[in-house]
């Protein structure tokens, strides 16, 4: 697998990956309904760095990284990652979140954190935990689940 | 003293508060050198309501208050607060937090969040306890205080 920065020619495949995951409202905190100029504008938005991962040619990942505060919290990193439906269960999230955090030490930040993993998402925070990252706080009813109603999220953090 | 909807006419007001304060760098993670135009952009920024508190005629104090998060988050409020450096100590704060609280609920939010509260801001960390939010996460190390270096912030929650 090739994980590398994403380019405009990219975002056709970011969106036939970032779109239905948006749609479905499972696991992020972004309006079910963005359009595709909104969401690629949030993705590759040029607050943050965009990468792709590419297995035989075709994009079957992409996530983002950038500073998750300004000023004095400019040292901690965040990152958010999306992985195409139909290729789950092949280790490309955790491909993804390795290649981020060494690419966020090669930008000297200091620590990631993620400020809203759904608690449902299970696979999702045994795989951070797995990754050396602490659930370190716990917001209680902070997402509205479409199926499962309001449930706590999750936030973690790692030291890099 | 009387809290009000913030104008235009109150931005030169708005950044005589918010500009020490930024300055300063010890409460905020926002860059010390944001100028009055980035610095009005974001604390008057139209994914917000701006208040002021006023005494007297004298605007001694400022807040914004905003979703949280998107989508499934959107039910979570979010506030930041400033009092003028002179008028510290009468309870400006502590006022502008009721405000918020009860126009938070008029507005329908079920809940509010503080992401980044940083941990040697001892008198803000207890007045906000004081006011029902509980600590609900520990970020370690996460702002760089100019005085303190590394210090951790807090994530204070709670519902509405």
């Amino acid at each position: 697998m090739l994980i590398r920065p994403a380019t405009k020619d990219d975002a056709v495949a970011i969106w036939s990956i970032i779109g239905p995951t948006i749609g479905a409202g499972q696991t992020y905190a972004l309006p079910r309904d963005m359009s595709e100029a909104q969401a690629l504008a949030y993705w590759m938005g040029a607050d943050r760095e965009t990468f792709v991962a590419e297995d035989g040619g075709r994009i079957v990942g992409t996530y983002y990284i950038r500073a998750n505060q300004a000023g004095g919290g400019c040292h901690v990193a965040n990152c958010g990652y999306m992985t195409d439906a139909g290729a789950t269960g092949r280790g490309i999230a955790r491909a993804m979140c390795e290649h981020s955090l060494a690419h966020a030490r090669s930008r000297g930040f200091r620590a990631m954190q993620f400020n809203f993993v759904v608690s449902t998402n299970e696979r999702a925070v045994k795989l951070w935990q797995s990754l050396g990252f602490a659930i370190v706080g716990r917001l209680p009813g902070a997402f509205n689940h479409p199926l499962c109603g309001y449930v706590d999220a999750l936030v973690m953090f790692r030291a890099l």
